[in-house]
């Protein structure tokens, strides 16, 4: 069917980075959630989820672009027309499924790119069907939406917010393998910022550095991660978001280095907190009722368990140490862009009950950010049929102090 | 007003990189703007206009969050809890103009961050006024929009897209210090480069000494990039925006580097082609015909001329060559997040007639994206009153050669 209306001659290369029955796995779960939800044809936007259904990697994802997931044909790419030049040199799909709307289209007052997707949903038959959209997502703008619901007054859009990211959660043999590469690159990062750290060293040197490592990776080469390093010092740390400036670190502070290594856009975030000189006592209790309750929340996380058993093992000892967090303690993490390497469905928290399972992997991220200071220590994890759940990575579990 | 209303009891420090003079003067284009449209109240989301208008800095934008300017009082940030103690070490407003929701909104299924602003909106007295909303944008996702308009039904919802974007389009010297300082980094990442590239370096190698050389900076501290470093070689450098891996450079290939520099946000994006080996006749002449156009170009870009004005120049000899482009050669550049680095307002191309002023800044961006090859020299530049448009970058235009 698609071959017929839609050809651009394209060869593609099929440089994709997993087998074909892993793509048809991943495939076969979105299918399944579309029939679940009535959808007739699913458009995806996200380019996690691009990615994750079709090998497509770029860095594109600032114009409109995204891959059709139908019933009964291979999915369709469908960008901006210099782009689907790396649509054949990353996709598994056939030539035929690569297709494109012209320059034109490109932040114009003028057009809209969801113009041109309404002509081919129309072409393709879909313009009066149940259309599959993500509503809650980066690239999805507002007027995305309602170019797209205007051009096509016959079809009906269903939200299909995270339907995809729904089927990330739980990982194959092949992604834990790429998601381990990942991990040993975070380990060399935190590694190489003890190693350096020092007063009077600017912050930006080590970040040069810590990028420096994070890219020549470690055996495998090191990919982009979805997050920059957020390393914020002292009274900073009690942001949770800040990246850095030319500043020096400085004597008497704590500074915490939320990382993540990437392998070929899998990643494996990773946070510990380095004192420089003697840490005050309340930062160290602290310590130790965040060290309890992680390793109380390691125990709770096994299948079978739901999300929320995690995030109260956690809350218990820091209860009991005089700190409420007041916020989740973890989410999915994988494959991701930028700006999250979230995956955007379960979160730790109290009123979370997912149930987890077996080979679910999260970010589990108790971090403290208190008035004047904060203490993050945080492990990548794997959910096993047993706890304690595996941490991806393998550093000690504690306030690294350097005198 | 604001204050008696929302006082959370932040104190703020005001770290701000501009004077204050700075911000009102952006306040002021502002609120003609929306004068122009009928605004009352203006909700900016876009994490590039939201540093402009306020100077808040922080990798936070993966969850909503936004700044509201109003007519007659000082704006308002308004977001996650955890990153109100980001909000108040970089903003310039007081800490009265701090507001934020609780976490549990985030990425939830039951609520969404949407539902708080418009009870915000509603007790600051705009639940039934014109506000203004960017609908063509990243973080403004379309469940943003439906949640808002469907908590607001009173309320009149008006598309402000680009609305900030277009105040920034002409540069104050303030910000142009910024972008040379960026450009001065730039160039140094350009020439490491060169130095550095050799057949049988692995990519991402080269990448990992290109951040550290973009990070550790010129001077001044650097920034990240809002697009990471583009290198496709040989046959995938006909692919506009492939990003690296780990392969090595061949002898025999050409590799475009489009990288930028980043001072506080502001960035002074260029390319530069690098072949190993001795280049091919075509590929001479393509150059021959690129560095005529962009020279063309830079003598049209200059106060009183048109957007159009640069790209018909450039088009003429690449056109004489038998090079027919197809897209846009340039867009606005200044400061930004990610995924772009783009202002996404002007685009030099045929049908845009925006006539240029002093103080505009452009990545002047003729890729050529051949069907087996490709070639980029890129410019950043600065119009002004007579040609020819300044370069904020000073490297030899050319096709660079190392044997």
């Amino acid at each position: 069917m698609t071959e017929e209306i839609v050809q651009f001659g394209y060869a593609a290369e099929g440089r994709a980075p997993f087998s074909l029955a892993e793509y048809e796995r991943r495939l076969g779960l979105v299918r399944r959630a579309m029939d679940e939800k009535g959808i007739d044809i699913l458009f995806v936007e996200d380019p996690s989820n691009m990615a994750w259904l079709t090998g497509y990697d770029g860095w594109s994802f600032y114009v409109h672009q995204g891959v059709l997931v139908f019933h009964d044909a291979d999915p369709m790419w469908w960008g901006r027309q210099m782009d689907a030049n790396g649509a054949v040199r990353t996709v598994w799909m056939a030539g035929a499924h690569i297709t494109h709307y012209s320059d034109a289209f490109v932040q114009s007052t003028e057009r809209h790119p969801m113009q041109h997707l309404a002509g081919l949903l129309h072409d393709l038959g879909y313009g009066a069907r149940r259309i599959g959209v993500e509503m809650e997502n980066y690239y999805f703008s507002a007027k995305a939406y309602v170019t797209l619901r205007d051009a096509l007054p016959e079809a009906h859009l269903v939200d299909a917010t995270a339907l995809v990211n729904w089927q990330r959660t739980v990982k194959s043999d092949e992604e834990l393998d790429f998601m381990r590469r990942a991990a040993s690159i975070s380990e060399r990062m935190i590694d190489g910022v003890l190693e350096r750290i020092e007063p009077g060293l600017p912050k930006n040197e080590l970040v040069a550095d810590l990028y420096r490592d994070a890219l020549a990776g470690n055996g495998d080469w090191g990919d982009y991660p979805a997050i920059v390093p957020l390393l914020p010092s002292g009274k900073d740390a009690s942001a949770s978001h800040l990246t850095w400036d030319g500043r020096p670190f400085e004597s008497g502070e704590a500074t915490f280095f939320e990382i993540s290594g990437c392998y070929r856009r899998y990643h494996a975030p990773f946070c510990r907190t380095i004192f420089l000189g003697e840490p005050p006592d309340y930062m160290r209790t602290a310590e130790a009722a965040l060290i309890e309750g992680i390793e109380a929340g390691l125990w709770a996380a096994k299948a079978g368990n739901r999300a929320c058993d995690i995030a109260n093992a956690l809350a218990a000892p820091l209860e009991r140490a005089g700190i409420r967090r007041g916020a989740r303690c973890g989410y999915p993490v994988g494959l991701s862009y930028p700006p999250d390497w979230g995956e955007r469905t379960i979160s730790l928290r109290e009123e979370d009950d997912t149930v987890l399972e077996e080979g679910m992997t999260f970010h589990f991220m108790p971090g403290l950010w208190m008035e004047n200071w904060g203490l993050e220590i945080t492990e990548s994890i794997l959910i096993r049929e047993e706890g304690p759940a595996e941490t991806l990575c393998n550093r000690p579990r504690k306030l690294y102090v350097k005198s």
